[in-house]
């Protein structure tokens, strides 16, 4: 096959004025598409209307208003309970492979808890460190990129400088992460999300784990901030495995270096499900405290229905198989359309991941930008280009995040076929202007 | 009736010797009673079990899933609607007499609203000004009190010096709020439960009210934190009516003053309601961009529940009705027995609140926490005494917050058998050793 750079300019003319009236086509079809985000498709949250069962009026008042849990007696229904319903700390902890004692559990946003720790580092200081607002110097996280959009937007509104890592097929560059956490008093933390990352879709490999594991920080109170999102989160099987940065770490003797973060936003209700932090417990026991000032209890029904919903590890994962049976479908449609259209092209790279919500896609240097409005004016609405790199900057302008968990299926396969036009197009426009 | 001052020294030995008898009766029984909290009781919180049913997989999907309102479709299982399902925008600005687009709905903690607030004024700044952690001189607040125990320790928390104003029977002491709000940059908030104060039961005044708005703060970042908490939750009908801080405001040109807070707590579940801020377009506004920094939306479905259920203002009215016939006899069983047992005694004084969750004792100088203490030693467990005041120092150690709400309406009855007892008995000791 013979890539696009190899075609002559009068092949390349050619070819791009056949495009721009496919490019027309679609233009023509009003369409309304959109791939921004990782957000359940509609029947994947329908396959937790289940929950919606699991309490009633009807319900046994032992189970709603007293849960008997190692002697201890709550009303779920009333205040208290500040680490979570015991039951779904056990739950939550299963899923992040940690100890229920290690775990808190807290409202519908694990974001939230990231946050909140972030804010309480600023304004209480870690392990009785300094509290970084009274810092001189500001204080720098790094950031394997691309990475999450949230997870820079938080960290920018602090005022947090953040240090670009680039990542590599099996994890963030440990080198850069090394260099820079053990020689820099001022790296406090570094954004991770171990497994199917957002958006590349990388599991972290067992070295780069235990080379995180055997990191000594310049800081005290610098923290693995562990996004375990997609914990649970195949739709191959067998998915990957994510080694425990726990157990690399108390291996290492740095116990209190990780924490670690995940919810069931998509495991049932993306705005109702139940999240989670865990850590050392003596790390637990200082977000603990700080909690007690903030809130007198979580929502317990809600943790109550989780636990009354999904059970236990099996009931999750039999659960999850029904996401995957939803989702895998889609990532294989986008990816039969990028085989398809763009192999052998020389335009680009793009990623399989076997979980998670993405697909990234790697194209030739200043494209991003133009294909997503090219997209746009087209009617599907892509990830902002630069999003997935701090202060939405991507050095190349060549990093495309697909999100294909929404739309449905025959949604999908429109927007895959626009979206390989649009590579097309602009990588096309772009070899041009070489010439 | 003679009072106990003017009794014999030898009268008030031998009533000391009967009452020190009559308490080894109360030791013997092994009470277990707690009126520590403003805890709903159990058949309280029976009263909403009728949500758990207004959700079910039978419900129609356009319910769930799509909720049309003013041209907007939002899935309300899945992220997004970060200031809240505007239904439940309209319900909670129902309930604080405000606009729903004054109005952020959120999770099941107000007092994690007023926590954030706090933090990101420290970290962010309010309306462009300095943020708190950045300022040389240590931020302060005025705190009414007794006041709220929360309230006082989440300002402690962030190192906030709290200046102490005492309560008047309309509402804190206003010439020393000017005093300090009009010449002091570095106070820049005050703590207010405007109505059925918390624990003295006082509603705000319209005078109060008036003065409020009327403050001509020298920080342009100082707010009224008003935690209307007890909007509706009279127990006596007509209740008390509280003035609007938002028309007062808006009269004097003053709009940007004050934050307002509420929530279900104690109207539906304590631990799983709603909660909502409201306050000026600007300041809503402000709260919402850094919202959207902190979470991707709240649980929507559990304010979708809260709208099926309570409907409209004419519903909460009806729901509070039902609170209140178990409430009443409650409040009504305590005042009797303090009346019956130390009215003319000359020992202290206490109120009668027409609403809210407490009743607030005000007894001789340095007898309030060996009254807790023997209390205690008998299976009574009041709040600490002190904790009403910042720094749970309350400089005549006089006042106890009784909480009728969560025991039973025959352990009341003990409980203040008990109380009354204890009153008696220290507060002779306290003569005794004056003699």
């Amino acid at each position: 096959m013979t890539t696009y750079r190899e075609l002559s300019k009068a092949a390349q003319e050619e070819l791009l004025a056949s495009l721009y009236e496919e490019y027309k086509g679609f233009v023509a079809k009003g369409l309304k598409l959109n791939m921004t985000r990782g957000k359940p498709a509609p029947e994947q949250l329908a396959l937790s209307h289940g929950m919606f069962d699991v309490l009633s009026s009807k319900t046994d008042p032992a189970i709603i208003g007293e849960l008997l849990h190692e002697g201890q007696v709550d009303d779920l229904r009333n205040y208290g309970g500040l680490v979570g319903l015991p039951e779904a700390r056990a739950l939550m902890a299963l899923i992040m492979d940690v100890a229920p004692e290690e775990t808190i559990v807290c409202g519908n946003s694990s974001l939230n808890i990231m946050y909140d720790l972030v804010s309480q580092a600023m304004t209480q200081g870690i392990a009785n460190q300094t509290p970084w607002a009274k810092l001189d110097a500001p204080v720098k996280f790094l950031c394997p990129s691309p990475g999450y959009d949230r997870h820079f937007a938080l960290t920018a509104h602090f005022g947090i400088k953040m240090i670009p890592i680039p990542m590599t097929a099996e994890g963030p560059d440990m080198y850069l992460v090394e260099r820079h956490v053990n020689t820099d008093l001022s790296v406090k933390g570094i954004w991770c999300v171990p497994k199917y990352a957002n958006p590349c879709g990388v599991t972290y490999s067992e070295d780069i784990v235990k080379q995180f594991a055997s990191l000594t920080p310049a800081a005290k109170d610098f923290r693995i901030y562990w996004d375990n999102a997609y914990a649970v989160h195949d739709f191959t099987q067998p998915g990957d495995a994510l080694p425990s940065i726990k157990a690399a770490c108390e291996k290492t003797g740095n116990k209190n270096l990780w924490y670690m973060f995940s919810s069931t936003s998509k495991i049932t209700f993306a705005g109702a499900g139940i999240s989670a932090v865990a850590s050392s417990p003596e790390n637990i026991e200082e977000i603990r405290s700080r909690l007690s000032l903030q809130t007198i209890g979580p929502d317990k029904l809600n943790q109550l229905r989780h636990v009354l919903f999904l059970k236990d590890l099996n009931g999750v994962r039999a659960h999850m198989q029904k996401h995957a049976e939803i989702l895998a479908p889609k990532f294989k449609k986008v990816l039969e359309i990028l085989d398809a259209e763009l192999s052998g092209l020389g335009l680009g790279e793009w990623t399989r991941p076997k979980g998670g919500y993405f697909i990234s896609y790697l194209g030739m240097s200043r494209t991003a930008k133009r294909i997503v409005q090219l997209a746009k004016d087209a009617g599907l609405i892509l990830t902002e280009a630069g999003a997935t790199y701090p202060y939405g900057n991507d050095p190349y302008d060549s990093n495309i995040r697909i999100a294909p968990s929404y739309p449905s299926l025959e949604e999908i396969e429109v927007a895959s076929r626009l979206f390989v036009l649009c590579v097309k197009i602009i990588s096309l426009e772009v070899l041009l202007k070489r010439k």
